[in-house]
């Protein structure tokens, strides 16, 4: 819908029609859980446009619960399925643009299918999820996958007052972080109450049970977080190309490899300016500025975009989880030669009420210094720091010159030298006693 | 002290001896509203290192209350007041660090020395006025001066439950800000119950009254926040060159224009990145990175000032305000062509609890885009993203690369545009129109 709008506004004459498979248009799933844990009561809330204001306002022709079955880019049209009316009609067009997002996985595991196996995805999912929740017939949760969308399900099942128990397959929770910063997280979780246990496989689920590998757990309600894949099929069965993890392969206008057809959001791969590759990124803020740059270019304008770092952020109850760039464990993978420091320091100015530890982790390139990621840990105030590490990536910075940003420092913000730029610090210092003993 | 303990740690022997005319080293100085306010209880909080942890752990012949009177730059000596045994000696050095930082403005006014009109620069300062407000005799303050110590001081007597009135001549408070958003400061500041006057000088002090060009004011206790000047007399009187605003000018090496002659804090002068040349900026930032850099300097080593962009932030109750680069006026009077767009958007998610609105005003140049400054006013949350924007100026970014920053979202820290990103995304809107409009 961020790109219907964006070429609307470049071209008030063009014929713009939106297929939405459900009933729904534009609205926040990084909200869910906030509903499901009570934080956000109205689940109107999330709805950030609705179908209809899309065609009055901008004169989108938006048909819901209209589901496409296939693409045909030799002709230019689409065959469409209109569920309501129970047919299936062609439709015309100069350009498409598949913006099919992804959907959570669910492992063919026995029993995966039960109704009380929940995913996180769709205003339906939130419904069922908050019925089942305040019906008070929920005593035990548990939360298959200590991922992002885990960890915030975790939270909201917790301030519900059940109890809740994470599992993760992987000997760490927040696979996206390297493991000694994933501890600080799960050790977080634990001190909150959850009960956390890493390395412990799914097998299967019943009424009632969850059968994993070191036996069976009760459990009255379900939720998978194990990440999403892309909705591809249907590009993959028009012949379109694919890439990273089945994501739609595009270029930085956001073409697809066939002529007429574009691609944005989580369906999409996306580029990233460390690792220098595209890679499956599926976030809210890519897809809509994904979906800004494919407006642009189908209403006629030229717009490029800018790639992503591999920044991502999330709390559970007072812990604060950021990253962005590489992790140690990715630079390795990527073949940097690199150092790793980690800093634990109050987020405030240490004698400021409130000043919580924060932990910061930096990675940057042996030989140049250049910052190659960050991951922080911590209470308030912590996690959105890692924009400053962000912007930083983005202009291709070292450490060194990290050090030396001019970052805001009063008492109730910070310490004289903020934890990002205190990280740096001992990073920079790293990359000189390591040149030192190379020299020596 | 920076400067001294870096060069130490280059230089295991080299002799260092720290002349200081008080009996402290190393104080938060920008603590103590937060003592007088109440949420630092214990005074000695605010101190970092004492003269004695300097001399144990790093060997540095620390003498307090020891007054440098003058410095000879021919003969390599300094004159010395040891003020607690009245005796003056000669002192031989190799190199000399001028650190003399600055002092609160203390304008030539009637009764300006009565007690009961503080500044706020010293641990004796906060003792004065921690005493004076816990004594229950103050009921109304007067505050001279709307600038960061104004509302940092406000703040903190109003959490003692006095009756407080700030005063400025100029006809806004944060003359650091421009002046729409330093009006959203004031009406902030008024409804937190602060009496807010600007365009008010003050003519005088007697007991109880403080007399304005408005008639008079009772005040029990009267604060002085109009701005520090730099104590640079000492390095005047030794024939060393001064800058802007009588800070001593240094180059990027902390080095003045006398040899063997060094200085650094708020008794020097910064360069700003943005504005490209030398100005006077009083910040324990700073401070600490130029003492950083002399100590480096000092030691044998290579280091140089990487420079300020002018970022300043603090919080008048539940008011967070923040600045970097250029305001719009600052950019008017630089000569730069500008465009300037303000944006009041939530900080968090829209639905999320607490989300309150936050303002960003962003001001870029007209013809290349290049981000020249930020502004924002906002509830929690809001000032510290000022970061984002320091860190783009530091990279010299135009705000078509801020509006495509990957940065941090997750519904309780942030809607999908950040502020700071959707206010860059207004101010390219607007270069972009403008040359369009220029083009037809």
């Amino acid at each position: 819908m961020s790109a219907a709008s964006g070429a609307r506004r470049r071209r008030p004459d063009l014929e713009i029609v939106a297929l939405e498979r459900t009933d729904r248009t534009s609205y926040a799933a990084c909200g869910i859980p906030y509903h499901v844990g009570g934080l956000v009561p109205d689940l109107e809330d999330l709805v950030a446009r609705t179908p209809q204001e899309f065609r009055e306002r901008q004169r989108i022709d938006v048909r819901t619960r209209h589901e496409v079955l296939a693409i045909d880019p030799e002709r230019g049209r689409v065959q469409v399925r209109d569920i309501e009316r129970s047919r299936t009609f062609e439709l015309g067009y100069d350009q498409v643009l598949v913006a099919t997002g992804a959907r959570p996985l669910r492992p063919p595991l026995p029993g995966i299918d039960l109704p009380q196996v929940h995913g996180v995805q769709t205003l339906a999912d939130a419904e069922r999820l908050f019925a089942r929740i305040t019906s008070g017939e929920v005593r035990r949760v548990v939360v298959v996958g200590g991922g992002y969308i885990g960890l915030e399900m975790a939270e909201a099942f917790l301030l519900r007052g059940a109890s809740v128990t994470v599992l993760d397959i992987a000997p760490q929770v927040m696979r996206t972080l390297d493991a000694d910063m994933a501890e600080l997280v799960a050790e977080a979780m634990r001190r909150d109450g959850i009960d956390v246990r890493t390395g412990v496989g799914v097998e299967g689920f019943e009424a009632g049970v969850v059968h994993t590998a070191d036996g069976p757990l009760p459990a009255d309600l379900i939720v998978l977080g194990l990440g999403v894949v892309p909705n591809s099929e249907l590009a993959r069965d028009a012949g379109i190309e694919l890439g990273s993890r089945g994501a739609i392969r595009v270029d930085r206008r956001q073409r697809t490899g066939t002529d007429g057809v574009w691609a944005a959001g989580d369906c999409a791969e996306s580029y990233h300016l460390v690792a220098q590759r595209f890679l499956h990124v599926a976030l809210g803020t890519v897809a809509n500025k994904q979906g800004r740059v494919a407006g642009v270019n189908l209403g006629g304008g030229y717009a490029t975009f800018a790639g992503v770092v591999g920044t991502a952020i999330t709390k559970v109850c007072d812990t604060e989880i950021a990253r962005t760039g590489l992790t140690e464990l990715e630079s390795a993978e990527a073949g940097f030669d690199h150092v790793a420091v980690t800093v634990t320091t109050p987020a405030l100015a240490h004698y400021y009420p409130g000043a919580d530890p924060m932990t910061v982790k930096m990675v940057a390139e042996r030989e140049t210094g250049r910052l190659l990621g960050a991951q922080i840990v911590g209470g308030r105030a912590a996690g959105k720091r890692i924009d400053i590490v962000a912007t930083a990536l983005h202009a291709g910075m070292t450490v060194h010159e990290v050090l030396d940003l001019d970052l805001a420092y009063a008492p109730p913000f910070s310490g004289v030298w903020d934890p990002v730029a205190l990280a740096a610090r001992r990073a920079a210092s790293a990359v000189e006693a390591d040149r030192a003993a190379g020299a020596g």
